[in-house]
């Protein structure tokens, strides 16, 4: 059976404004009277979220890549399960903070294990569920830096160095030319409510509200 | 570089008597002067001591089958990259209590998830590390229970009913199979003395021990 509801997904490096995106759809879409179901990744889950607290735990300097990946394709695997698909099938608007495209830019890109190696972990976490829209907050990691005031280094991702992010952002930025159709990159440098007005009328000209 | 060193993996059902085999064989090769490591599946890394406790934490019933099998990979990852390689470059033997055939059992045939599927996780886990030699104690788990008393209700994996731990055994003699030449199998019903004298027989033919 085709799930009735829409995966919607934000992605983009630190601190391009994803979580005062994801607060005024959360307002416009409650307005709409739309069912909706919010979750973050990792975690939204309680595996998910001790899944999550080991990721960001800075004691974790040692962790392997790989080990990394498959940690976030875990959590990612239990969220699908227990809450997406369910959510799916009612017909809900699901929408997630970050999810396949962060593993490709964060560890298939900036960790170097391969675009391919993990778009395979992420089909195997995801089974047949898949965005069917996605929002890459486009914004250089050094401005995104300086909006946020620099990283925050009780979280191990956030506490990478510069150069990392940038590779983060090269990432998301194949990963969008690889999938002009699903991701739609929009320019996160404009003000919130700019912003907040074209993913609405993407929303609109996709049919997803009206 | 070609580590020097050889990982031999010991596996089989609950109550096999893998731990017992594990210690005769720890003291054999101290007694004969070998350089060794043993580690256990999932864990021997604070990283994969915590994937460990999410893993086998009774209250997590409802763990998907996917997301657990990316839990073992992950831990399996940040092992193989911390302790396995660095003891296989300096020569070292390495014993390793459950490996890859056990995510293939355990998850792949007893959870479902399909062999292809669970070997293609594994050689992202492992890269190319592999095992040298395995030890499949082989035991029906019906008499494996009655050795052990019972299951042990506080660990979620040995919690399950035995019809899973039947899917669990054909799953390892599958995999015993289709590897006959990496997959010794030896009759775990015999006596421990037995066992450890045909262990130690095959490491000697193999060239692993003098």
């Amino acid at each position: 059976m085709r799930e009735q509801g829409k995966l919607i997904t934000l992605e983009g490096c630190e601190g391009v404004g994803k979580s005062t995106q994801i607060r005024m759809l959360q307002a416009y879409l409650d307005e709409a009277g739309c069912e909706t179901l919010f979750v973050r990744e990792p975690g939204s889950t309680s595996i998910g979220e001790r899944i999550r607290a080991l990721l960001i735990d800075p004691s974790h300097r040692d962790m392997h890549a790989r080990c990394e990946a498959l940690l976030y394709c875990a959590a990612r695997a239990q969220m699908i399960e227990s809450v997406v698909r369910p959510a799916l099938r009612r017909g809900t608007i699901v929408v997630c903070d970050r999810f396949i495209d962060s593993t490709y830019a964060y560890q298939g890109i900036a960790r170097n294990l391969g675009g391919e190696a993990i778009a395979a972990l992420n089909r195997f976490a995801c089974d047949d569920i898949a965005p069917d829209l996605t929002f890459f907050l486009d914004l250089p990691p050094e401005q995104g830096f300086r909006r946020k005031g620099g990283a925050d280094v009780a979280d191990r991702m956030e506490g990478e160095a510069l150069a990392f992010h940038q590779d983060v952002y090269r990432g998301y930025c194949a990963a969008a030319e690889r999938e002009p159709q699903r991701i739609v990159r929009i320019d996160a440098s404009a003000d919130a409510q700019s912003i907040h007005a074209q993913i609405v009328q993407c929303l609109r000209a996709r049919g997803i509200v009206r």
